[in-house]
């Protein structure tokens, strides 16, 4: 089984495509790399590219990513919602298969070091990454963003770059490089208008209430269907697995007299996730992904 | 994604490991073709190879084998407890994504072609491929094995082959080719020394008693670990899916007061199956093995 690490870079960059295009061409320019997703979002003026290789591939195509960003887009031009503080504004390196969450923090470091060094552009690691612990928080890092940066990177010692120079790129800012698991987007519906209810059971699954460890939630109304949505975020599915949300939800949701009308998972999942839920159902011990016979094909 | 073709000879060799190894890089020798798995099996004295690979590879690949064994395997001097009527005995095609079963059917019949033509080796075809009903099932292809057939290849009308002379051939007599879904082995273990009750249950919802179709089960004891079994094969998991088989056993277990301690998945397991079972259990609409990460990367 081949050593493959995926990469999640987002650009400050969504409206225009022959830019995106440019930039997603000199990622995929790396032999053995290859780009899975590319979003552009118009509104928050934002594009995410989702690209995984070998270890060594993936570094090189997440620096020329970096690289034609800095040369293609110019952040003192760039109005969005999202909030933002570089050309390429954050790149985080995800585990995938035969490789640990430390084989992706030194990729993270080197790549780092080298956008810092070669590009000129002021470097924060982030997540698993940081090496402050107040910069694991991505918010930490970007808070005032460009235009704020500008000046406290030159007057405040907690925003020093981990790597390059302390001021920001004039055109390309800075850039938050770091490591993390992979997200997995779950969503579960419900038969009900309630969005208290809604609202009520996100707050108490979510890790930040008190609820399942690695669990983002929030609750939503779906007002063209009539339902409404506990939409939630998986950190980390090895620390709190895809089932255990789910039964966690529909124990809320039926304590509140609530039915599930059905789940979504939005994106992308890894094979492992899913396996882990097919085992949990059929009551398999020791099933593992690597009895899926298209794992032995491709990987 | 790419067509692929898994393709599971089997062979009349399993104790000469030298026989076996230049039959496996016979069909490894074919660009684009991946060998996943070889079982040897002594007592059966038999070997099961599992190979995988586009269209035109899986072909070239397994009339390779087939011309290997033709030459390594001797029916005359073969002594093993299962029925066998050539060296290479069975060879089915088998579609995996990409790929529908008329493809394999089409596959099987030009391999069989060119076995019956280059070899000289009579050929039948069987399960989806078979031409004439009775022989769908390889029972009846295989009745009387390579000693019986010898005689009844020249006398009997029925046993007239579909490809190739109408003789066995002197030493690798006779080889049935075929297309099926693929298989997917799954036993569930029961907390009980009840043999009886197992041999119930397996009855109940095998498709020979009415049961579940496309499922076929057998009763044992696990007389080491204090459990009985219900074994079962799947020989269409895209008409009975896994999470059927499972919540049938479940109820005709709980009918007799049995609880089920872990089932097994045993050797591999197509993608497509496993994701059913997650969406199931999640309840998740919409959810295609195409969300699958790895799938993407590899596929």
């Amino acid at each position: 089984m081949p050593a493959i690490v995926e990469c999640v870079p987002n650009f400050s960059e969504g409206r225009r495509k022959e830019v995106v295009d440019r930039i997603v061409y000199s990622i995929q320019s790396v032999p053995g790399v290859k780009v899975l997703d590319v979003e552009m979002d118009p509104d928050h003026n934002r594009s995410v590219v989702t690209f995984a290789g070998s270890k060594d591939g993936v570094q090189e195509a997440a620096f020329r990513g970096a690289r034609a960003a800095s040369e293609l887009i110019d952040l003192n031009k760039h109005t969005g919602h999202h909030p933002r503080m570089g050309a390429l504004d954050v790149l985080p390196f995800v585990p995938l298969s035969g490789v640990s969450m430390e084989d992706c923090v030194e990729i993270a470091q080197r790549v780092g070091a080298r956008i810092g060094k070669d590009l000129k552009i002021p470097v924060y690691l982030y997540e698993a990454a940081a090496r402050r612990p107040e910069r694991a928080n991505l918010e930490n890092v970007r808070r005032g963003e460009f235009e704020g940066l500008k000046n406290s990177i030159l007057t405040d010692d907690s925003r020093y770059p981990d790597f390059g120079p302390r001021q920001l790129h004039p055109t390309a800012g800075a850039t938050a490089v770091g490591a993390r698991m992979p997200l997995i987007a779950f969503n579960v519906n419900l038969r009900s208008t309630d969005l208290e209810a809604a609202k009520a059971i996100a707050k108490k699954v979510r890790a930040s209430g008190g609820g399942l460890p690695k669990v983002k939630a929030l609750g939503f109304a779906l007002e063209s269907r009539g339902l409404v949505q506990v939409s939630m975020n998986l950190t980390d599915y090895t620390v709190t697995h895809l089932s255990q949300v789910f039964e966690e939800v529909v124990k809320e949701a039926s304590a509140r007299g609530l039915d599930v009308a059905g789940s979504e998972i939005i994106g992308l999942i890894p094979l492992e996730a899913v396996c882990d839920v097919a085992a949990k159902h059929l009551k398999v011990t020791n099933f593992t992904s690597n009895q899926v016979l298209e794992r032995r094909i491709w990987g």
